[in-house]
């Protein structure tokens, strides 16, 4: 097929703790926000997907597509939540994009949401460590900071990756954050202060570690003919890739390499025309410190093994050579687990536009977003650009 | 888009409450019967959908996509699940549909899945009761019997229906159901037996209700070109449609037309080239008897409050003018709610084959399938077909 297709319109909440905001609230602020960005009517909207990765445990309640639709005043339209634990929201972009392809809608919206901060810190974890194999892994209390603290103790082991070396992912996270308005975290660190914050799970550190966060985001994907018709500054989905691997971590190769992203990486570039290489900018699922530099390798910016000397050389930096995590990452702008993947479709487009403020990426011509379910069972990564082909 | 998709195998587990098997066993049964029905290998599937409402709050897993392709051996492939409550089966078929048409797969499984019966009745109550909306509905005590109840009792204000034109259904559909190999109930009753039945939420009875099951099935689907290489007895998809309606049902401008299925059903007919009359038989979303009369209206088998009748002139029965429900519907065949939807495309795929056995509808060229989300928030309806066009 060749279609092309377009993002004209992205909006967000602020991701952070918020009591006095539902579910509700925050998708339907999303929404509200994204359909003002666009400059388009509701009733121009023709379907509905949104990733959500557990209401069910969270807030008790199924059904989101039609939810969302409702709380939008979208009622009618075909509406349909997608899940793949924390790379729902990629997968909601993804679904959305296929189905403008498929010839069904011209106007679509991808969302995604969580409200994670309703339930206590306990029930959370439990929820959290469903994106992980249920009997082989959080039955026997591997819980996710476990499971990532598996993967870092063996990449040092194999690469010689440092501790430091991850933390100054954080250092790099948190500062492009301060940089975020919609950021959950503001505040920057020192290295010393992520080295000596309270042990996680050895060798992670609090620091190393993604928040728990509510937040909701949306972006409005069209076809060419549509964008062209609605929009004079559509950014264009030009790559989609997604893959799967064994859910439990323990049935892999290796542990430090996620297959599942290189396989969606690869067919995200191929479709794209373009390789690693040619990308000017990344947001990358860096749930913990050590995700990010597993991310940079899966995704071809450096040799498998040398994501931490990259970070260390500071190539990913706002200012390096290829800036990652612009927006602060999952590390600081925060992680409502099934918005976080739309989120990244929202700074990408907010790049490419050069609306991104203090923390634009000079010259952003190509953007790429890396979005991880679990521990690598899902990954799923697309190519956005400012020309459509 | 012009591309055709055809299904290419069909396979399910019995329905049932099986003490002995768990979520992974259920749906790997159904992959294998369907990949062996096909008579492919499983490294010909290129990508997976898989409906499933609440594994979350049934068994604290998610990341479903991923769990069913693991357990499948199909690692790798994009794997997503998709969820609109008791219609999440429908939309992973409409997904699955959509991605071949979309153009990044040939080959595709659709898949669905629940294991219901590892809580208590209490903690399924709640679960379900997620299918509607919980701020409006669920909190207030509202569970779906309640809900069904005000649809029935408004539809016998508006239309002169009575309790006995519903159990009529039960009656019919657990008769079909004695001749399914598959259904939970092979039980017959009679239409005192179902009026006397124990009352659950007035007027419906317990014989109104489709039962807890545990079951999974699937189907592959594939391209044209595909499916005339790799299949001599394809069924081919020619129609699909899917439409929201508000969450609540206090929203809506009547409790007993369901807006959703009109929509769908419309959507799905137009694509198909079809009216309502040249269908040959349906698979509809009986949850409750009250549903089925919806449906038949919804789908236009007959006028808006018709329904009462038609079932009772024997219209809707194995060898009526226009048989609902061969398989036994959710009532007597069971609901597993993520299954469900798939399993009727099961049922559409061997009606279309022959291959129904006893319960085998004469001439079957044309049929449908309807599946509903919570109290018609989803409604997703596909049209199968013998020939390609």
């Amino acid at each position: 097929m060749d279609m092309n297709v377009a993002v004209i319109g992205a909006g967000m909440t602020r991701f952070g703790e918020f009591w006095n905001m539902s579910y509700r609230d925050l998708i339907t602020e999303a929404g509200v926000k994204t359909i003002k960005d666009a400059g388009i009517e509701g009733t121009e909207i023709e379907a509905l997907y949104v990733g959500s990765m557990t209401p069910g445990l969270f807030i008790e309640q199924e059904h989101i597509g039609a939810l969302v639709a409702d709380n939008s005043g979208l009622q009618g339209i075909p509406a349909t939540r997608v899940e793949a634990a924390c790379a729902s929201g990629g997968l909601a972009l993804r679904e959305a994009y296929l189905s403008i392809k498929a010839g069904v809608a011209d106007v679509v919206v991808a969302a995604g949401v969580e409200k994670m901060t309703d339930v206590s810190v306990e029930h959370a974890t439990v929820a959290l460590a469903g994106a992980g194999d249920q009997e082989w892994e959080a039955f026997h209390g591997a819980t996710f900071p476990a499971l990532y603290a598996l993967m870092a103790r063996r990449h040092m082991i194999e690469y010689g990756t440092t501790e430091e070396q991850m933390a100054m992912v954080a250092v790099k996270n948190h500062h492009n954050g301060s940089l975020n308005p919609n950021a959950q975290f503001k505040r920057q660190f020192k290295l010393e202060d992520v080295m000596s914050s309270a042990p996680v799970a050895d060798p992670l550190k609090l620091l190393d570690c993604s928040p728990i966060t509510d937040g909701a985001a949306a972006v409005i994907l069209a076809s060419e003919e549509k964008a062209k018709e609605m929009s004079d500054n559509p950014v264009w989905i030009r790559g989609s890739g997604q893959a799967s691997d064994t859910l439990a971590l323990h049935d892999r190769k290796s542990l430090c390499r996620v297959e599942s992203a290189v396989r969606a990486a690869n067919t995200a570039y191929k479709m794209a025309g373009v390789k690693a290489g040619d990308i000017d900018f990344a947001e990358v699922h860096d749930c913990f410190t050590i995700a990010e530099l597993m991310a940079v390798e899966s995704l071809g910016f450096c040799k498998a093994g040398e994501g931490g000397r990259l970070t260390e050389d500071g190539e990913t930096a706002l200012e390096g050579r290829i800036p990652v995590n612009a927006s602060g990452g999952l590390k600081a702008k925060g992680h409502p687990v099934g918005a976080t993947g739309v989120a990244q479709a929202v700074e990408a487009t907010m790049q490419l536009r050069g609306d991104a403020g203090k923390r634009q990426v000079k010259d952003a011509q190509l953007g790429l977003t890396h979005n991880v379910g679990g521990s690598g069972a899902t990954s799923v990564v697309h190519v956005f650009s400012r020309e459509v082909k």
